[in-house]
């Protein structure tokens, strides 16, 4: 636990240790060695001792860690005790692809609305999570403290959605559009592209 | 040219350098150095010299690179001569949103087919790619020289969905269901984690 931002594959095995932790029977005592943890979950002992040192101070030397501070410990770097809020903007296929799916609670983020600028979308959506006029974007993001945004609107008004989700306040941009995007220095923005995942496996079998 | 695997942030560069190469007016000249190159795209000069390096026997000294025979060299790394066959297993909402995503073909790849084993999306699939019974897999990918496959199904099938994959002959996986897979060596799996992608920008902004 040294304050460092935690390295994004240690990020990706916490879910793995807290689902192993509250899994185990109350009787198997009160704490637990980094090496058991390994065992059960078929991971490297050197590879648990670090992911675990990243994130509790909880483990005592020939002690092991306390499970219920552990459990606390992995839950707060998950975000469990307050969910960080997405917006979405463009509710196409990819879009909506994204607000049904499930997985990010698990992550302590919640996307709380998509927006897109057409009409039929917005009436006629039929998902959990609600589908708002564009307009209404920068009210909704103060209201509700959203902080992280996800683009996957077309190339053509990505740039324009990237200004309003900074005008709205968020601070970081999760970019599908195929197109570089320009933010203000302090917001992050991370470009994801899809077909050069593609293509990247392609080049090692070729 | 060194033979070795071309790094992906080289691979995501590559269709812009071509975009730029392929959009200068003819009467530029046969030759274009690095330092232009770099100059027309805002990249950083060594950059540009290491990327090109890495793809194109053409540059010569105080010359520059031929423009044809380079951008002959980047469509080849590219995969434009042979574009690589794709099938995606699982035509919900994700894996529909890729069958639409028309941004593979940039990096020589092409999803030829979807299958999915709900009869109800394979008739009534409006899509420009079609979708056929999972029954029809092995057949289909063998006849049509498949060497990719992307899961998109949930986390239950996942693994049978592999199996057949590998069985069909795929060499590499890229798996969006949020499970681990397990394959025989020689086949690459890719593991993609869209929560975790979003967790980690969250732990940059908290």
């Amino acid at each position: 636990m040294n304050g460092y931002p935690i390295p994004k594959a240690t990020l990706g095995r916490l879910p793995q240790y807290l689902a192993y932790l509250k899994g185990l029977p109350e009787l198997d005592g009160a704490t637990i060695s980094a090496t058991a943890i390994a065992k059960g979950l078929s991971l490297g002992d050197v590879q648990v001792r670090k992911d675990l040192a990243a994130v509790s101070g909880a483990g005592k030397p020939k002690v092991g860690y306390e499970r219920k501070a552990l459990i606390a410990d992995l839950e707060r770097h998950l975000g469990y005790e307050q969910l960080t809020n997405a917006v979405l903007v463009g509710a196409g296929k990819l879009g909506r692809a994204l607000l049904d799916f499930d997985g990010f609670a698990e992550y302590g983020v919640r996307i709380v609305a998509g927006f897109d600028c057409n009409d039929h979308v917005i009436k006629t959506g039929k998902h959990a999570t609600e589908i708002l006029p564009i307009k209404d974007l920068n009210t909704y993001c103060r209201a509700h403290h959203v902080t992280l945004g996800i683009i996957t609107t077309g190339q053509g008004s990505a740039q324009d959605v990237c200004d309003a989700l900074v005008a709205s306040g968020i601070r970081a941009i999760w970019n599908f559009a195929p197109c570089p995007l320009k933010v203000p220095s302090g917001v992050i923005l991370k470009q994801e592209n899809l077909a050069l995942s593609l293509a990247h496996l392609k080049s090692q079998i070729s």
